[in-house]
């Protein structure tokens, strides 16, 4: 598996390449089976589903890796809180208003509400060919607590925020609730056959740099210890999306394998500063790769020559858009493929 | 003047204190003048009421700048764009649908449509204490270019992006536009009495690193140019806020006098690679100002300790909150007071 080589630091034979989002809307096979499950939750917890879906794109792209095709916020539903897909809108929670209602949140509910995602991942990777990785997922806690309480995602964070500045003990016991739910989650994906990992922290920017330290680089730790304790050899991928500067400390801080490289992380600075220390993913604008044209190829060489001396796992800075056409994915694993072969 | 001679580099007596949108929604007084004029850029037009609303965070807390009270879309509406106010939803533009839309937009109109705006500097200017600085401002380019093309802030930025990779010498020709419109505009403000200005570049985090170059860093310099060519003297701050590693290349590539920190910028890292070369100016977490507490004071002094060796005003990371109690804000200014006093 070129992913597993890379990530494992064993000088891989080509630059592994995959998409977050690879697998969904923009592609029209992935549109004509959630065509059969209109709602977002239930195709997730349908392995039928799901590991069609996971491997579309490795049918049509001949990705490194697949994904599990799930959503983060299986983890807050699993816990006991109410969550919607709403078409237009996105994800809607019933927003958690206090301690009582962090008090509610039962993980006893945890493998058997999440059995049919360990039934995904089993039936993926049955089904994938060996050198195809399958990587799981969860989301990071900052992230899911930030779902959790405002709500919804892309908010200011203001009410979250508000918590952890009034509340710190609180918000603390929030975080550390989902870590410990989220570690033993990935571990059971691990157990289900998930070669390496992968964390979201889709909402970690901007945040006060104490916050980012204790809510995404200690929480991001936590989970890394209780998996390696487990699978000492199991890659971690973090993401700590939008976490600028504070990158080089979450990659020398979290015991992460690798960190997945956000649209805006300039490359020189990560080749030099990050890149040393651990494998890099990423990062090519999902936008450009919506937009095509000349400037497409040329951002692909010019993030696979910046990252030429590391380990680097080719990727987007943010998943695939809805309206991007198939093509242009095409055309970029082809790119991928053409410069590993140089 | 305290915040000149620190912008200068000449040892003020106290670290100089201001705060991002000191003036507004959160005090009593400015709700009570904003009443008289509901419509927002009614309001924005009108010197009378524009130069009470500035001078009311200084006769409450003494701050040692009054920024101009305007918004940055007074740019785009001087051109000729449609821009409404709508309660609850903030600002409405039409957005530029192509090409024909730029060319339309006319630079000849901005000096008669901003003159109600120069009159404000010129009055504010005149109104308050010789020691008190007034800061003039204008929206950056790129911020500018996003609301005018996506018709509102704080969405991805999926159409500016699609016109900057679809179309480069296109968006090139409108942020080209309004660099020079904003140059304009703020050596207007100069004339008018304007101490220093503000270029505040709110949507400049996320961006690939060769869109941020051109349409950030490059369009901060060509108006930086233009302002130093007419006033040497005149301290410009910029603001790239979730600028990231990059307020570094910020820094040293545009010629600012001073970078104002957006809340996420590390403190350590700042004083180490941006301080040296210039005036840093922020970045308390205006959420942490909101929600008060015995964090507050730690924040507060945290950032002045980690500043001390340089130069620094001490600011917000972002602007404060309408929810903000006036209390909070008197209190980190009595912080910031009692430090210098050590």
């Amino acid at each position: 598996m070129p992913l597993i080589e890379t990530l494992a630091g064993r000088g891989a034979r080509r630059v592994p390449c995959w998409m977050m989002r690879q697998a969904g809307r923009y592609l029209p096979e992935y549109r004509a089976v959630r065509a059969d499950i209109p709602d977002f939750l239930c195709f997730c917890y349908t392995p039928d589903a799901t590991v069609e879906a996971a491997l579309q794109p490795i049918r049509r792209f001949g990705f490194d890796a697949a994904i599990l095709f799930s959503d983060i916020l299986v983890v807050p539903d699993a816990l006991g809180q109410s969550v919607r897909f709403i078409e237009g809108v996105g994800p809607v929670l019933e927003p958690l208003a206090d301690d009582r209602a962090i008090a509610r949140l039962d993980p006893a509910r945890l493998e058997a509400h999440l059995a049919p995602v360990y039934a995904s991942v089993s039936r993926l990777r049955a089904a994938l060919p060996p050198e195809v990785a399958l990587i799981g997922f969860a989301g990071a806690p900052w992230t899911l607590a930030h779902y959790m309480i405002e709500g919804r995602g892309g908010s200011d964070g203001g009410r979250i925020r508000a918590w952890a500045y009034r509340a710190p003990e609180s918000l603390a016991r929030l975080i550390g609730l989902l870590a410990d739910a989220v570690a033993g989650y990935l571990i059971r994906q691990i157990d289900c056959g998930a070669d390496a990992v992968q964390l979201f922290d889709s909402w970690a920017g901007g945040l006060a740099e104490p916050l980012f330290r204790t809510h995404v680089i200690e929480a991001t730790r936590r989970i890394v210890v209780q998996i390696r304790d487990r699978y000492p050899q199991t890659p971690v991928i973090g993401f700590p999306r939008g976490g600028g500067v504070l990158y080089r400390d979450f990659a020398e801080e979290t015991g992460v394998t690798a960190v997945s490289l956000d649209t805006a992380v300039p490359l020189a600075w990560a080749a030099e500063t990050l890149q040393p220390r651990l494998c890099v993913q990423g990062n090519l604008d999902n936008h450009l790769l919506l937009a095509g044209g000349a400037a497409l190829p040329a951002a692909v060489l010019s993030i696979l020559d910046r990252f030429a001396a590391g380990r680097h796992i080719f990727n987007l800075g943010h998943g695939i858009l809805p309206e991007t056409p198939p093509e242009h994915v095409a055309a970029v694993v082809e790119s991928v493929r053409g410069w590993s072969r140089r």
